[in-house]
């Protein structure tokens, strides 16, 4: 497995490998997730290329840049084990130099949800996407469905920028009680941890509202946020039923629908969401379980 | 000589190229500036692209995106007679689809000069071009000096987003009066265009100014407007003097300068300006001279 630290690095290595490249962008503390998206790629692709790069622009000023959670030693013995080929892990000023000023800007789908909460989130993360597709030059990336508005924002400015690129959107991966896996749920203590699985609990009952025949997105928000605020240790930022390519919030379930939410648990915003696509539910996989 | 409407046409007659291949975005309508970009890129690349699209996304709301010059016919001869191995000419709708909604925005340097006569021309400008980079993948593509701040815009887009490709900026092409080719030029009634060379010669007199030791840079704008002025039916939007990279106006020329200006005749808004690198003055080609 290579280490590329530049740019030139990077683009020396790329030059060897035999395409189609498969790329897994990441902002390492890589958990099994992650690891998921790798072994994906690895089954796809000629070449297995995963950056490594904890994004300053798609943090907010109050947000957990400094605290976010690191251990490079770790994440390098995984990818290894995964098999694979180019691990590019630049650092912030090689990736915005002095003079940096280019951004990119997905407009209306950057703006409802966590791009409400996080006024720049996705400008921070269209614009390091594009940087790293343009280094990388992959044939294919792979996203988690973990971050389902990433995943919509991304595929977006594909299509509208014309990128090269098949976009690949992988299940989500969870713990065996249902949390979505994420780095940041090692910032919850053991009773937070405890009540961190209301959010898989509450799309389930979503779910089952649906499969009753329940279609009216409102019904279904109120039986989640009834499911969530039942949880003392919760306080809700959103809790959405909307359209999976626009966000738009939806009054009637007539086809596909992302039934999506931010729950605070202490200072942790955790996310999950649930995808219904031609009449099938994407609920994700719990950890152990095949995909069913 | 090929030519590709949709994105798939131009995927596939790309497949078949020999690289490096060469680029030269334009907006058609064409003229010897363009075609010295065609001619070199023949002369430097295995394969030449040229597209042609008049892009709506960097007009203003009052500027002259209807009435821009057109002449597909003669374009598409002029080409083959140079060579050029494939056209790309989409629609609007192929570029700009119902649901677009990205923008690739340089920041500071789209600001000054153009821009701020043109609040959101380089974002139209960077946008585009970062698609067409994306559909043509060339190894190299090729400005004209004339769109000074287009190409300072692109440089900095390309540094910033890691695009692959060598930007290659070559000279202005003038008439044998001075006045830089624009396919704006059309637009000037016979007085007008009479009056139009008065850009180069102020020019002249500022590179002969700073030729004479004088190195304030307020002083040259001073020598440049003077002269603009003189001609009755001129009407000054600016006149710069700024370093060439960050567009930043100068107080003293103690290394490299751009000076440049924007100046009406009648309704038409014509661009001019000399580069001095290097202690060389870069003042464009008149038609029928090598460059010196």
């Amino acid at each position: 497995m290579q280490i590329a630290k530049t740019l030139d690095e990077l683009r020396n290595a790329r030059q060897q490998f035999n395409e189609p490249i498969g790329f897994v962008p990441t902002m390492g503390f890589l958990h099994p997730g992650h690891l998921s998206l790798v072994k994906r790629v690895r089954l796809e692709c000629s070449s297995v290329v995963v950056s490594i790069f904890i994004n300053p622009a798609q943090f907010g000023p109050q947000e957990d840049l400094v605290d976010y959670p690191r251990d490079m030693g770790k994440d390098l013995a995984l990818l290894k084990a995964c098999g694979v080929d180019l691990v590019w892990a630049p650092k912030p000023e090689t990736m915005y130099p002095g003079g940096y000023q280019t951004w990119v800007e997905v407009d209306r789908v950057s703006k409802p949800l966590e791009g409400a909460r996080r006024p720049r989130h996705f400008r921070g993360v269209a614009t390091v996407v594009a940087k790293l597709f343009n280094a990388v030059q992959p044939q294919k990336a792979y996203f988690g469905q973990k971050d389902a508005q990433q995943a919509v924002v991304i595929r977006q400015m594909v299509k509208d920028l014309n990128f090269p690129i098949d976009i690949v959107v992988c299940p989500l991966i969870r713990e065996i009680d249902g949390l979505a896996m994420s780095s940041r749920n090692v910032y919850l203590n053991s009773n937070q941890r405890q009540a961190a699985s209301v959010l898989y609990r509450a799309l389930k009952k979503g779910q089952s509202s649906y499969e009753s025949g329940e279609r009216n997105a409102k019904k279904l928000r109120e039986v989640i946020i009834k499911e969530i605020d039942a949880e003392p240790l919760t306080h809700r930022d959103y809790v959405s039923v909307a359209h999976p390519d626009t966000l738009v919030e939806l009054d009637i379930i007539d086809q596909d629908a992302l039934m999506s939410m931010a729950v605070y648990i202490g200072k942790t915003c955790l996310i999950d969401n649930f995808l219904l696509r031609n009449g099938n539910w994407h609920t994700g996989q719990l950890t152990g379980e095949p995909e069913g």
